[in-house]
């Protein structure tokens, strides 16, 4: 299996378990993102647009299927030069970069499968990461909080629709953020620095965050994921807790983030989507 | 005519306005948010809550007509104690304050109805303050701009349809921004800290900022207003222009803003709302 690796640990959690169901295991390490120790690995480093490099090595070491994992800053495409993908892949990209990014994604993804890969998700190598239907961490805290993640959830997913981001906090029925292309960190903190009328507080917390996967999208590729960092910037933003898509989120690590919710006072609600 | 001024330079504005019109104005200035200078106007000053004695106030006065300009914070309604307003207008008050900002505000501009009062907007007061549709600013600066003009429109309409904010940023097809309880100013300027890859500099300008009146809205409250601090945070994020909804966006200053726009290289698109 052929793994392309950007950044943050879920590549190398990836690989240690499709190495540990037995896979022979690839990493096409993209320069200036995968970050992780690939020492035991067999790996290779490419630029993020070298991917007909990536194809041939792929195909040379024998993998048949690859994931991609881990996140990759999006290029500047007025600079942008993949190495020697044929000129209609190249403006297949260019043409999807100014579409958004799920277009940008299912081009990428096309690009693997008509060099003869077939490219698949956590779901099929790793699904005990991804987010469980059900009511997790500190349980007691969720009460109340059901008209929030309800609107929380609906934002979220709205907004995912229109390929604009993934996330969204509601506190006391306000919409205080959406994420689009700053990040969960970056949104979280800015929860913190509004009027305390209308947030929680570490003491009082009220509010809730919801993340979702974009109801559209190939889920093969980019779904959203929690670490540690996002369940304490939640906690320090003084709200009651996360609700996300059950099999749509990935937790990067699972029983670590329940129990850390839980000590900080946290529920983590999931949820399935409806069909 | 009752003036309710809130924070900004509007409330002013509309009153010399509307006394040049020939009508005699009074201000309820909001305790906290209301920082005109009112010499040679007839004032009081009271709190946010205290509706039921500005009403009595405007009666006692005369005024049969009201309006509201300028920006209020939300109230933390865990300790909003209206005056002697009716039981059932403040039950009415929190149940709408938990539906967000579009209810609360239907349900303020009910209690100035019930006490009698017509409730005016800026269309009736001093409609040239309103977006017109054109192009104005820098011309030459839309070029180009047309599909994400088209995108940051269609974002700011569906996220005002949903009470979240009205203003988003796109550039080059990607959603760099959407705003909600934090203001344009700090929307404005986490695009300017985005990777430059995302966005446009002062130097190669790219991108575009769109402010649209919520679809379902009362127009008579709440419209979107733009200031010079806008369009100078605007060119500052590097983007090409504002896209604004005719008819549906405030101008506070409407000859100086398009001058300032055209000297910062800025376009500044009104586009009327289709039916």
């Amino acid at each position: 299996m052929g793994v392309v690796a950007g950044d943050g640990d879920l590549p190398l959690i990836l690989a240690n378990k499709a190495r540990a169901d037995g896979a022979e295991v690839y990493i096409a390490a993209l320069k200036g993102f995968a970050n992780q120790d690939w020492h035991g690995f067999e790996t290779q480093t490419f630029a993020v647009e070298d991917m007909a490099a990536m194809c041939v090595w792929f195909h040379d070491v024998g993998a048949d299927a690859v994931t991609f994992a881990g996140s990759v800053k999006r290029p500047d495409f007025d600079y942008f030069q993949p190495d020697n993908l044929a000129v209609s892949a190249q403006d297949a990209l260019h043409g999807a970069a100014q579409q958004g990014d799920d277009a940008l994604l299912r081009a990428v993804i096309s690009i693997f499968e008509q060099a003869g890969f077939s490219v698949i998700g956590l779901d099929d190598i790793a699904p005990d990461y991804l987010v469980k239907t059900g009511l997790w961490g500190r349980k007691s805290a969720y009460g109340g909080t059901e008209a929030d993640c309800l609107r929380a959830s609906e934002i979220a997913r709205t907004i995912g629709a229109m390929d604009i981001g993934q996330g969204a906090v509601v506190a006391k029925g306000v919409v205080l953020a959406v994420e689009a292309q700053e990040g969960t960190a970056a949104m979280l903190s800015r929860c913190a620095a509004l009027p305390a009328a209308l947030r929680g507080t570490q003491k009082n917390r009220c509010g809730v965050f919801a993340k979702w996967a974009k109801p559209e999208q190939d889920r093969r590729i980019d779904l959203p994921v929690i670490g540690m960092a996002t369940i304490k910037a939640v906690a320090e933003a003084g709200l009651s807790g996360l609700v996300l898509e059950a099999g749509g989120v990935i937790l990067l690590n699972p029983e670590a983030i329940y129990e850390t919710a839980e000590r900080l006072g946290l529920f983590i609600l999931g949820v399935q989507a409806e069909a």
